[in-house]
């Protein structure tokens, strides 16, 4: 057996995890799982790519934290339980020795047995860029699944948690300016809303995770959706470090950056307490952030009484800022 | 909408294929898929790395079509129907261009549709390595999946094909020579055996894909299932052009170069006319080329009636040679 099967089994297999649906797991040419009756299967695929979502030389078990929470927040978006996952590791020969595997595998396992994610297959091979694609696998009862284009015009948008602690950490980092260490986490570890996803399924008719900055998905949806929407600024969920951050340079920054992983979801206003009480029940701030409105009027930001129409490309662009996490 | 979702759009969406079962494609945060009942699904990942599994330059369509056909080649060795698959590009901007994403996207429609695979998801980003992430899911009836691990003393071992046409073409590549176009495209262009899985159900008692080189996979299977073999050279599959191969160099180059993409499976001699027609059927070539012995006698070759032991390292590693399609 090559190395590079000694290599993964002797880290990968034994913190991979197991569930009673998994019939054939790490090991052989695929893998086999056994879904629900009654069910639908719902699957995201996210990569990360070493110096754009992720620093070069940043802690493994950071790197694999991520890599799976980006995905679960993808199936949260959907309103499905995550299940299975599939890890692509293509790394430099600096990165192939068993202390970066464990952390790798900390990190991985931390957040899989939160959620009992089990690992049941993959791939690992050279290469000089360090890239982690991950393929999640999870179900919603049989058409169940929320999507990106269900909002109807009056309903309210919510958010959950805060918007733009990642990109104020990103922004900090790059200045090698002083920083909480819990704005930091919000960018190497983002929490990504699971149990929130499952509970609005039948409640919530539209939603999208925040991966490219809420201006971008928001667009997205309201696209997907053929509507427009109303933001209030004063409603927005900003910590105390992003609040001083807006005082500074505005409130731009916080909904162009990328990286939050919070829903973004809509709901008919009848759902207005059960929402709040979903909050309370999750010790999680959901916070309704503005109103879906038809499609002409477009995405409009409204601040202490002053209304700004959003041109369409605001946002994280992953093409246009190839460097991003390159720091010096 | 960034230029990011403008270039997918364009591009794959309306060659990604579709199927009645295909709940949610491209576009949404995941897709949404419905398993048929009383089947199971089977999933396999694996990634293609510029200048490791593909040359640097190389044919957009060439890299598209191998992507795929390295996870269907592991699906037809689960025994599996390959339906839905997802994409994951990391590509440098040289090829975030239309005539990239075309000649991609070319390549790719060319094997999904003889397979009635549809694109159902992914994810492009930048890189500064080119690297094609493929996720295929397939389905089996409940417990008919073909695994490694069921060979049995006495079961005759099969192989699909020809062996040593992509390790043949990737030597002669290296040095610069001559070669026929049909050897040079078994590297570039493999042919998993899809049909042959299929019908191998019930009927194999194992079985895996022959991606790492014969004899290494071989040895996957013979540790899965704990037994031994005993391969006859002279039963060995061999194309006009390794034959020749063989007698320059030897019989190890062929049976220890990587990228077949063959299926080598085990089966009851009760089953060998059966196979016979199966391969008449499907106009394939399967030829018996060993026995499955006891574990104790490990992996003898034979030749011209002398025994040879094979040590359990041999075959293509990954990790051995990390810049082996890395032409001056």
């Amino acid at each position: 057996m090559s190395s590079e099967f000694n290599l993964i089994y002797q880290h990968i297999a034994p913190l991979a995890g197991s569930r009673g649906d998994v019939v054939l797991g790490i090991g052989d040419d695929g893998a086999v799982v056994q879904p629900q009756q009654g069910k639908q299967v719902v699957v995201a695929l996210d990569t990360l790519v070493e110096g754009r979502h992720f620093f070069v030389g940043q802690d493994a078990a950071d790197i694999a934290y991520k890599s799976l929470a980006v995905n679960l927040s993808d199936l949260a978006a959907m309103g499905a339980t995550p299940k299975w996952a599939l890890l692509s590791l293509a790394l430099p020969q600096s990165c192939a020795t068993s202390t970066w595997f464990e952390r790798f595998m900390t990190g991985w396992s931390d957040l899989a047995q939160q959620v009992d994610v089990a690992l049941i297959g993959g791939d690992t091979t050279y290469s000089d860029t360090l890239t982690v694609s991950v393929t999640l696998m999870g179900e919603v009862k049989v058409g169940q699944a929320i999507t990106r284009s269900g909002a109807q015009v009056g309903d309210d948008i919510w958010l959950s948690g805060s918007v733009g602690d990642a990109g104020l950490a990103l922004t900090k980092l790059l200045a090698e300016q002083q920083l909480h260490a819990a704005i930091e986490q919000r960018l190497h570890r983002p929490t990504a809303r699971v149990a929130l996803g499952q509970a609005l399924v039948g409640m919530a008719t539209s939603a999208i995770d925040i991966s490219d900055g809420l201006l971008a998905d928001l667009g997205h949806l309201l696209k997907a959706s053929q509507v427009g929407a109303v933001l209030r600024i004063e409603a927005m969920p900003f910590s105390v470090a992003v609040s001083e951050w807006v005082e500074q340079s505005g409130w731009e920054k916080p909904l162009t950056s990328g990286d939050d992983y919070e829903l973004l979801f809509s709901a008919s206003s009848q759902y207005r307490s059960q929402i709040q009480l979903l909050a309370l029940a999750l010790g999680l701030e959901i916070s309704c952030i503005g109103k879906i409105a038809a499609q002409d009027q477009g995405l409009i930001i409204t601040k202490e009484g002053k209304e700004q129409a959003i041109p369409s490309r605001k946002g994280f662009d992953h093409f246009a800022s190839a460097d991003i996490m390159k720091t010096s």
